[in-house]
Parts: structure tokens; sequence; C-alpha cells
């Protein structure tokens, strides 16, 4: 059995009675999850949708709190880690990420990346030991999977495309997912949505058939090592 | 005379009694803004901490009320853009923006991006025209100045180096700064946080001189087009 971590991020929902104010990215992420559960209907899903409840900002005092050895921590201190301990947690249950994610702004969402401040940190995510030299920096877990499903409403964003030097979402989030103990990473991505043209629909179409491919291809590769 | 918009971004204040838990960027947006007094006293500059004060997340509301029509948006909508306009005005003001941010997880602290989330607004910072073809976006303001001061805890961000393409900070923050405006960029930049060496107190050292040298410079460069 396996433990999926599903991280929304898009503030749109996808039950809007108009279909186009619904999240592409949600949709497509969706997708995914929905084959899994064919699949695999008896793994859990945990399911964060950081788009509609935000997690905290970090502040002065968070810092603080992260670098104060566990032994000497106040009660403020640890109720002031307490949202970034769940989150945690369910970083380490999870065998596969599945992360959605609109570009604003050539980037992240500010609330998804607020989820990432408030889950990479010093002896829980990742180890910091001087002397390893100029890479003090290892993550701590290994071995998990993600999946991330983008959605954009430009194009070329991907390698050797005209937009590639503006991207700020995918390969930002590839970059932080090696502090989430993440060793293989998929983007699925769906362009065009300003123009709102066929490109964009065609592009959508095959974002929701690579998702679906892609649990089927891992459900499978799960099945056959565990034989 | 000119307008500053001084923008600092660190979850960290500068009046730590304990030197090093002081923000590194904030100081050298502070370096800047200083010199730039002694030579222009009277120049206006405003002033905000979104790494103490952050903007809210935008919403499916928020998104919703940007795209409504200023003659059909309701009392509602007008209220949740009210912080937007509030920003939005004091960017319209500025000649030069004076940002300062910390690399947290190799990009822009949340509270950052939620401050370009809320700013970055069709039909007030680009203007949205799909006759323009497949580049639809254009900024609506232009001649605008960015100094951008960044601290981070790595090193070898910049062209060439060795963590060139983790970088989601001010790479991230250049693109994004087209929509605001801005014509000339120009990042300052410490490095080797982490390492607490000399590397890093060489770094911040040349950070502040830079800081100063160029707010002299930018002073000149202003008088002499006036003259």
């Amino acid at each position: 059995m396996k433990t999926i971590l599903h991280i929304d991020a898009s503030a749109r929902l996808t039950t809007n009675s108009v279909e186009e104010y619904n999240s592409i990215s949600k949709s497509i992420a969706a997708s995914f999850i929905n084959k899994w559960k064919e699949n695999n209907p008896t793994d859990k899903i945990i399911h964060r949708d950081v788009g509609v409840n935000p997690p905290n900002f970090i502040t002065q005092d968070w810092i603080a709190a992260v670098f104060t050895p566990d032994e000497v921590k106040t009660k403020e201190q640890r109720a002031l880690l307490s949202l970034s301990d769940t989150l945690i947690n369910e970083l380490e249950q999870a065998d596969i990420i599945v992360m959605s994610s609109p570009m604003y702004n050539y980037g992240l969402p500010a609330a998804l990346k607020a989820w990432f401040d408030q889950v990479i940190r010093i002896n829980k995510t990742f180890s910091f030991d001087l002397t390893r030299g100029d890479h003090p920096l290892e993550p701590i877990m290994s071995g998990k999977t993600m999946v991330l499903a983008t959605s954009c409403g430009e194009f070329g964003f991907g390698p050797g495309g005209i937009n590639e030097k503006k991207n700020h979402l995918g390969t930002h989030i590839e970059t932080m997912s090696h502090y989430l103990g993440i060793d293989t990473f998929y983007e699925i991505n769906a362009e065009y949505q300003e123009f709102n043209d066929d490109r964009h629909k065609e592009s959508v179409q095959n974002a929701h058939t690579k998702a679906k491919e892609l649990a089927s291809t891992l459900s499978n590769s799960y099945i056959s090592t565990l034989q």
C-alpha cells in the first residue's frame, strides 16, 4: 500500500458553475488521482488545498524556534511550529507527492511558497553540516516521487522554449523538491490558457491523458516492485 | 524630486540585540536608502516591510473582482481590491523601487510573492490584447528603475555560477519587474550567509559598498538629467 500526498495550490475551485472559472491545474491532478484510485482503491490519500487554506507565512519567531534545539524549545515555540510539524508529518508518510499549481506571475502562487517555507526545515527535511565543505545541505528523506501538474497562461516555458528563462514554476519546484526527498520528478503542463484557443484545448486534453497514463504506469511499476 | 518605493521582505528585523539575527538584505537596502537621503534629503520615500506585515493571499473572489469591469464592480469587490489598489498606487508614484529580499528555499519569501500577486494586475500594471498575437501582455508603466538587494545562504547563483540554475530569486524578480514598469534593473547580492566565514563577511561588506556607490551614481545621473 502506498500513501499519496495531494497538494493543490490554485486560488480557484473546481466546482464553479462556469467551467472556465475552474482550476485547470487542480483538474489535471484530479485526473491522476482518480486513475490512481481505480488501480489502487485502498491507498491512503492525504489532501491539502493550500490555495483555499493557505499556510501561515513564516516569521522571525518561527525562524528562531526552528533553530532552537528540541530539548530547550519553549511551549510557545512548539505551538509556533505545530503547523510545520503537521505538514512535515504528512510529507514523511508520502511515497508520492501529487502537486498541482497554476503559474502566477511566472512562479508559484504565494500560498504554495508558504507551504514550502513551512515544510523545508533544518533537522526535519534537511541536515546541515559544515564538514561537508561547500555543500553543507543534504535532504534527510529519499525515494519519493513527485508528479507536478502545472497550468500557465502563456507557452514555451519548457527547455528550448521561447519563455524558458522566465519559468520559475516547475523549475523552482523541482529544485526545492530535492529537499523533500524526491528522487523522481515528473511535470505535466497545460499551456495557452490566456489564448483560450485550439492550442489551449489540445494542451489541456493532452495533460489529462498524460496524467492518467502516468498514474497507470506508476501503479504498474509499484505493483511489479512488490511481486 | 524623486519618489522611492522601498519594499523589505525578510521575516527578520534589523533591530535585534544579537547582530547575527538581523536581516542582511534589509540592511543592504538601508545602506542605499541612507546614502540616497544624504544626497536627496527632500525626496519622498514610501516604505513597506512585507516580511513583517505580509499582504493577503489572492483568492478566487479576488481574481473574479480583477476581471470585473470597474463600472460593474460590486462594493464587496472594491473592498477586496483595496489593498491591491493601495500597493499599485505606491508603485505608480515611484521612480525607483528599492527592494530587499532574502533567498528562502531558492526563491522569494512567500510574503514578497504575495506582494507581487497583489500588484501585477490587468488594466492596472499590464494590458492584455490578443490582437498582439502570441505576446498579448504589455506593461502599462515604464521608465522606472529597480535596485534589488538580496542575501543568500549558499553562493554561485549568478551567471556561470555553480548554483545558477537553482536561482529563482533575482532572476524571477527581474522577470516580474517588467510588469512593474522597470526598464533598468540592478541587483546587489550578499552570499555565503550559512558559512559565516570570511567569504561571507567580505560579500556583505562589498554589498554595502556597492549599495552606497549605486545610490550616489543614480543620484548624480538624475541630477544631470535635470540640468
